[in-house]
């Protein structure tokens, strides 16, 4: 890191930014819809997870275990309680077995964050379940990259200037990258940061955001987390220059 | 803080040091008991709880979500699958109950969090489930006394040792009081550390050390939390004197 960059902090957010996650929800679900269907009640499984979810974020936050109640508990609801416990505890395989799955890496992670991170110190700022997420970190073979690791319990304007404050980073020097707008983008924006937005082919519905006023200088859309290197090159020319 | 104090941190571990957690659990796991009671499988209930508890700890980690899940585990196999949806609903809810508790300090440990703070920094280190030990701390009121409050996957020496490296802290120079002879102090004394073991009057089996030696020169116990300002004064004198 030289004085000459312009960020003194990137940031990168963890789930469908550098390792595939939301496919394991959405495969869980559709097995969850071909698991009812003998109840005739797949067709409305997708939208009565959701609400339950919604329901339980409250009370149970992000991650796997949380969702594995909120589909049992919604599996008993569209069954009138007629689920049988064997299906019951299907369900509960099939969190485990999204607990258990091997961590895959978007393509171009390994060369972009080693890239990076012989630049800048690098920080991975992660939400949802702390034992899930320590497990990913390590089976990803990218925690040696990352001078900080933070997983947060959410990521709000709040959490975002207590983390900037704790390492004493002054948010204008400060880079977030992630595929969430509510999560990785408009805090951090509202702090007076600089945030890169990759969109994941998925979006889980309560992370979208519709509407977002995108003209901010300091907010950048890329296609592929492959183009990272490049944008933060350009940055920094561009303030040198 | 002054230069002639004998700790430059007094780190506090918080379920069941100071706030009650274990009683959620056992009198959850009494309900299970009463809620299995009409399949003739009560007896059973406690045993198989724990074993499935223990073969789920390493993909599950600590917290109640996991405990949710194990005890559905353990109906499921204890009625063979007999265990209706609305019972199954009902073990969710005892799961949310536990979510929702209030958050009950033991006694005393209001002023001494207090008392301490005054002069020493103190650490909050706990592990489990990020989500709920950050609410209980919202709700616990001590939040604000803690200069550093570290939530962990589990408490090994590495991680301690770890905390302590990015908190630039000598291990003689640490205190660490808890309620967990496998948490709280085997691992600080391993380091070079001190601790205060004050145990609480229920212990989860996997927690409980068995033959532990405690001779150490760095090793104290205590019978309940409001004996810990006397005990760190007259460490201080001593060390003055």
């Amino acid at each position: 890191m030289g004085w000459c960059e312009m960020f003194d902090l990137i940031a990168l957010d963890a789930d469908d930014t550098l390792w595939h996650s939301e496919i394991l929800y959405t495969t869980a679900q559709e097995k969850l819809e071909r698991l009812l269907s003998r109840y005739g009640q797949d067709s409305r499984t997708a939208e009565e997870l959701l609400q339950t979810e919604m329901q339980n974020l409250r009370v149970y936050g992000y991650g796997i275990k949380g969702f594995a109640l909120s589909m049992i508990e919604t599996a008993v609801r569209l069954t009138d309680g007629q689920i049988s416990g064997s299906e019951v505890q299907a369900i509960i395989n099939l969190a485990r077995e999204m607990m258990e799955a091997p961590v895959e890496l978007l393509d171009g992670v390994a060369d972009v964050v080693a890239t990076l991170s012989a630049s800048h110190p690098l920080m991975l700022i992660t939400k949802g379940d702390l034992f899930d997420q320590e497990r990913k970190i390590a089976r990803s073979d990218l925690a040696s990259y990352f001078a900080h690791i933070e997983i947060v319990g959410d990521k709000t304007i709040d959490v975002y200037r207590a983390l900037l404050a704790r390492h004493q980073i002054d948010p204008q020097r400060f880079l977030m990258v992630g595929n969430s707008l509510r999560s990785d983008v408009l805090p951090v924006l509202a702090l007076g940061g600089y945030a890169v937005y990759i969109p994941y082919h998925v979006t889980w519905e309560p992370e979208a955001v519709h509407g977002h006023d995108n003209t901010s200088q300091a907010y950048f859309e890329l296609e592929h987390i492959g183009l990272l290197p490049a944008l933060v090159d350009r940055l920094t020319q561009e303030r040198r220059g």
